[in-house]
């Protein structure tokens, strides 16, 4: 049979696998995932959304969620600072879901957004397949760069061309960069944000997984104007299986978005027995134990790198996932992930995180390639010295391929 | 904050909600939900999928689904008559979640697709918000007609225009209508879909809920040249709250789909408890279970209708969980749906189960007004006799409204 895909769909550059490495013997710094030792046990929880609940978790559910877990979300999200109610909580399958319908309320062939460079990158191809337009902005150590969008606003006018339809942004220990945005930031991003009506979409899953320092207040929560729509997950807090996510909007775009909904009601089954684990705590206690493991794999993971890979420099992230490394200028990104993989550790370079300005901006820049990202949640402190010190033999072959004067004073690390 | 809603999505005429009528004291008839009496007990599987296969089920599952359960669901389908493998198995979040990966695999805005009239609702709004322009074709006894869909691609080669992308189909127990294919037209089908260049979107969520005869073979088991994508879903057969159901294709087709995911793979846990259940021989059992309930919900209902509501006349459906009724011409569905509704009974009037023609093909029909969908999987026999009874009473309303000559010849039914 002729194939005629969508022209939309064949554009994207489509998402690689997000699973962690799964060859044998591969360390893997390339994941999402949670450390397996912490897994939490559901099994009590579901036992009762199977019997106490059967009649509600095996028929079709609600497209909105479950109408107790919206609530406790809302619960959830107000002890956070937000002012919101269950009316304004949509569940959805994870986070990306919840993005994934964002795009379906708001975007039109050609659209544009705006993201920060480098930005999560498995948002991009997503964003792409909906036939946005990337808008990119820098960062600097307080998050996504305000100037810089008023810039891009200010031409786009003189251009006569239509205004962006929402900016992207990961506030808390930002994916990849770490970077958490100050109250200050905030305020002004969501108030740029309303003076130009546009819309904020807040991502912030790891927004919990704070190792120290205090929390700053959630864009969501500053809001006055109804232009965040703030995106969540228990993904990174009990289980990426559970893919029991949400989006908090305004009711009438919440409205919009259920309807989009090609669930049928996202599984009622799953969303009551994450409700039945944190009704009970298990919430609570599960994110001081993910807290607790992952301040350990992160400080495990800084002193793993300043040890074999002097050269990289990093802003040792306050909570997360992840470290972002910035090599000396002449390191490939790319080349190096290449290296790693075949000395048994895997990593992302950089360079994935960079959706690409596909507009005609004159003062576009082109991303740089010395950077990439470590995951330390998944492996253990054991694999993180082993893989960092894989990785440095990598870094060691590709910077002595490079050429570069520098290599002549690289140190392989003790073995 | 300004509202840009997405052009496309703005347009959609967007899908009510699915649940099952909750007001108390309603009779709901107009649902797909399973009779509670025989939801499953999935405590057993759950345990299971929570200890045993705890690293599986809540960490992030592969983009095409969990393996094992992907190698089951292709069994399944061999034991049908198809010839597929794992490969071509991509599980999904429900039936309705393959089809969407369907449209955003296959649609531009515009593109047509070929409908029955009438066709399954839920899917109609689906189709549209991804663009769709529909054509529909009737039925007859035999299911859809190829006469009129062989005419409608003559006068799209006469006017110069592009192929319609899919024929879209419920061949076993369609719904709404509750017809089945015999093995020729399903032959004829799929050869002028391979003729054509075109796909077939074979949705079969009822097929295993035959009541009486034999089975037809699947489209799928007669697809040649891969143009049969065949969505399927545990929800008909277990419990609709699992959110748990595939799609066949191609494996290139497939990889397509599988990047088209948002959901960071369908959550494994729910894969795995539904795994876990059918190869302990509870889908096998259940589906027994399902089967047997559902011939006496149907006969309950057949008989009702025969006994209140003798205007209306009606081909039995040998499966599935609808009757279809044909009203006297002057008697207008949507009228007695309302009526329905005071008097405590839902039903869902045939207008609901037509796409609308939306382009300009000058033979273009008006569908008929005088139809209603009941559906009998998920009232008690006792409810199904009283549901009857009260539509009988609204059916008598209506009529006397109407102020047709039959209306004369009424006989209220005996209270």
């Amino acid at each position: 049979v002729e194939t005629r895909i969508s022209l939309a769909r064949r554009a994207a550059v489509l998402a690689p696998a997000l699973s962690a490495s799964e060859e044998a013997h591969t360390i893997a710094f390339d994941s999402g995932h949670a450390f397996p030792g912490i897994l939490p046990d559901m099994t009590a929880a579901a036992e009762r959304a199977l019997t106490d609940y059967r009649t509600e978790t095996l028929q079709y559910g609600a497209r909105p969620g479950v109408p107790e877990m919206r609530e406790w979300v809302a619960g959830y999200l107000n002890a956070d600072g937000a002012r919101t109610s269950a009316q304004e909580v949509l569940m959805t399958n994870g986070a990306k879901h919840a993005i994934e319908l964002v795009c379906r309320l708001l975007l039109d062939e050609g659209d544009a957004i705006i993201v920060t460079a480098p930005t999560y990158y498995t948002a991009i191809p997503l964003f792409r397949s909906y036939g946005a337009t990337f808008i990119e902005v820098g960062q600097d150590s307080e998050g996504i760069d305000l100037d810089a969008i008023e810039e891009r606003i200010t031409w786009l006018k003189q251009e006569g061309r239509r205004l962006p339809k929402f900016i992207y942004n990961v506030p808390d220990f930002h994916n990849p960069t770490g970077v958490t945005m100050p109250r200050g930031r905030r305020e002004a991003l969501v108030g740029l944000a309303a003076r130009h009506g546009m819309f904020v979409v807040e991502d912030s899953p790891y927004r919990k997984i704070r190792f120290e320092g205090q929390d700053e207040p959630s864009l969501k929560a500053l809001d006055q104007d109804g232009c965040v729509l703030a995106v969540g997950t228990f993904s990174k807090l009990l289980a990426p299986g559970l893919r029991v996510g949400w989006v908090v909007a305004p009711p009438d775009l919440l409205q919009r978005m259920a309807l989009l909904k090609s669930d049928g009601g996202s599984s009622p089954l799953l969303q009551r027995i994450v409700l039945e684990f944190c009704k009970t705590g298990g919430l609570e206690a599960h994110t001081l134990v993910a807290r607790t493991t992952y301040r350990t794999h992160r400080d495990h993971m800084v002193r793993a790198v300043r040890r074999d890979l002097p050269d990289a420099t990093m802003t040792v992230p306050h909570g997360g996932y992840y470290l972002w490394l910035t090599l000396p200028r002449h390191i490939d990104g790319d080349e190096l992930a290449k290296r790693a993989k075949e000395n048994g550790v895997s990593i992302f370079p950089g360079s994935k995180f960079y959706a690409g300005q596909n507009d005609d901006y004159p003062r576009n820049k082109v991303p740089p390639k010395n950077n990439i990202r470590l995951n330390f949640s998944h492996a253990t402190p054991e694999e993180i010295d082993e893989g960092v010190r894989r990785l440095s033999f990598a870094y060691a072959t590709v910077a002595r391929q490079t050429g570069d004067a520098r290599e002549k004073a690289w140190v392989a690390p003790s073995a």
